[in-house]
């Protein structure tokens, strides 16, 4: 078994040939991985099919559905790298340039960050998603799936790597840990001067351990506790659509609403639409019922369960919300600052200052004024396709386009200038 | 004593003021901040001088020299501090804006980072430095600088605050941590959700322990391994003229070279002149000679101390340079590829095609053609100030100026639109 230091190496060593490769080459060769998983499809529905076999019984079937693959699901995945060709580079563009009095002409420049290691969980179709993203941008990346997937991720990494040796890249630029015990990711971690950039997409546990343990550049993902406040001038019609909508389109991602802060003074009106909405309304249209988590507050006015302390803190994923009572804009801004992951929070309302206030204090990667938490997407933000949802401050903040995935450097040229 | 977990939290308190704050109220805040150093100029003398009977006999003389403070190097100071303030705002600036299909428009705007940690060594300037860098930035700082200092620092913050007060703005917007310990530093370091930024200065050892043991997102500053590479196409006067500029203006920053490659093609016309230059004449002229450390190749040219293998990966801070003779710039830049500290590297050359290799291929945060590595300096790049050099990749990378103590943030805003 190859180790992860080894792969680490060939990365680092496969990479300048992308330094060299143009545009047009370099999405040929997204082109050819793209060809190449679907010429591979009988091999890795094979490799799924072992996998599958091993899960059965061991996970849920929420996670054997993640796991599979189908035919479909395979176009789907070279779909997605056809999509990444067809995107901007976003490599070389010229992001300041300035000329100094002196004459030296000082560029700002987008460049590739090296090499990415991303450390994901058990979704096949991450494999080539972030495979394509990271080539685009000019990088090499080391993949580190979950055991579960294992056999599939390294079907689908042969056959990026068959598509790349075709358009004459190295096989290198792609790579998939061959080590599923924790120890690899322990070394991706901690890979000083192999890794460039770690980008763990997953669950909260794997996201902190990455986090705490890194001491490459790591960026923080993903975990959202998302709010929407529902303000004393909100137009309540608009506050149901957008809560439904935040709530229930699809409670498992991390963009979805968790906790619900209406002010007191349309309180009495506004939680027996809510609760209707979400309770009754979604039972009789046979759909799950959303379990309300009440505040004393609200407790008074709506019936549902009584929230524990750890309710406003938690990231359910699932078709529950917390709610709360609050009496002015400034508290909510107050409980969300205590309790918000900065991922994405919003304020419905008619009353532009109150707006205003919001979007200017909620310290958060979104900020979001009568529109759904749900937007916060590379694909709804215009970038086309994302590697994740960054939470952090220092940069990437928010989705991660191709962009996102670029660092920068000063290309300084002068006539012999000192100093 | 306040412990250092107290200070955080007061500091994080007193950062909201500054959201509310507009641009000249800041300015006026940081003006009565320089006021303030003028004015308490005895206080802060008489702290330094028992700043200065403690340090003696413990530091050298040029450690002693930058803990002096005098009634010049205040006004200097406060004069530092005023720069700050005429300096362009970059809160709110709106830095991308998009409007989307569906009537979304998507805002990327500057925002503070809310609390910005500097642990630094024992100047006493970087303190108001750093605390007006980081007020006009929108943050609060907390300062942790070396105990040396510790009584002249304590009588700046004190003065910062009452300019602060003056101002009617927060005075724990401005701190500096209470307990010179170690423990201290490794409190900052991992203090989670209370430190939104780290920011180093100073010597390898702290920037290397930060690096290692920072929780909370942290920049690699400064460590500076700087080659300037002398191409078979170079002018040979230009590159004297770079190089004696590069290793002999101030030897102690991190923008000096210290390693200097040579084509073999010019090292027979060109290493005696360089000796002549850096050793020879600086002697005549009564100024420290420049040690030549030489690889075999060079040594077999002109005369000086052989090189050992860990020459060409040292910091040295020092009158000494590092020589080595290579056959091609590919060599150049595999060579930098191996020891840089991806800084700042040059290439002197008059041949574009050799210099477009060299500016690509170079994974530095700065990569000169035909001017001196001494340029990348927050000042000289037009910031007009800086907080130090990132040698990391995350942003920002390169000199920090206002902007780059900034993140950003999406602010959208829309009429009810749900996904």
């Amino acid at each position: 078994m190859i180790t992860t230091h080894d792969i680490l190496l060939s990365a680092r060593e496969a990479r300048p040939a992308l330094q060299r490769t143009s545009t047009e080459e370099k999405n040929a060769a997204l082109l050819a991985m793209a060809d190449a998983l679907e010429r591979n499809a009988a091999a890795i529905l094979a490799a799924n099919a072992q996998d599958m076999e091993a899960a059965r019984g061991h996970v849920s079937e929420v996670m054997l559905d993640r796991l599979a693959l189908t035919e479909g699901r395979i176009a789907g995945m070279a779909e997605g790298v056809r999509q990444v060709a067809a995107l901007p580079d976003p490599v070389g563009q010229v992001l300041r340039e300035v000329k100094r009095p002196n004459g030296l002409v000082i560029r700002r420049v987008a460049v590739p960050m090296g090499v990415i290691a991303i450390i994901y969980e058990s979704r096949p179709n991450v494999t080539s998603d972030a495979a394509a993203l990271a080539v685009k941008a000019g990088s090499a990346c080391v993949l580190r799936g979950g055991k579960e997937a294992f056999r599939s991720a390294n079907a689908i990494v042969a056959a990026l790597k068959e598509g790349l040796t075709a358009a004459g890249l190295p096989a290198d630029l792609v790579n998939l840990v061959q080590d599923t015990s924790r120890e690899s990711a322990r070394e991706l971690m901690t890979a000083t001067g192999l890794v460039d950039l770690l980008i763990p997409r997953g669950g909260a546990g794997l996201i902190r351990s990455c986090v705490e343990n890194a001491t490459v550049p790591c960026v923080e993902t993903g975990t959202g506790i998302c709010h929407v406040y529902v303000d004393a001038e909100a137009d309540l019609d608009v506050a149901l659509n957008i809560i439904n909508n935040a709530k229930t389109s699809r409670p498992s991602v991390c963009n979805a609403e968790e906790v619900c802060l209406v002010h007191s003074a349309v309180a009495e009106r506004f939680l027996p639409r809510l609760r209707k909405l979400l309770t009754d309304d979604r039972a009789a249209a046979g759909l799950v019922p959303v379990e309300l988590r009440l505040d004393q507050r609200a407790a008074a006015i709506i019936p549902g369960t009584l929230a524990g302390e750890a309710d406003f803190d938690t990231e359910f994923l699932d078709y529950i919300l917390a709610v709360k009572v609050v009496d002015s804009v400034e508290e909510a801004i107050a409980h969300i600052a205590a309790h918000s992951t900065h991922h994405s929070d919003a304020i419905v309302t008619d009353d532009e200052a109150a707006a205003g206030q919001f979007l200017a204090l909620v310290d958060s990667a979104a900020v979001y004024w009568n529109a759904s938490t749900r937007f916060t997407d590379g694909g709804e933000f215009g970038l086309g396709c994302e590697m994740g949802i960054s939470t952090q401050k220092l940069h990437p903040r928010g989705p991660m386009g191709l962009e996102e995935l670029c660092t920068y450097k000063y290309v300084i040229t002068g006539s012999g200038q000192v100093r």
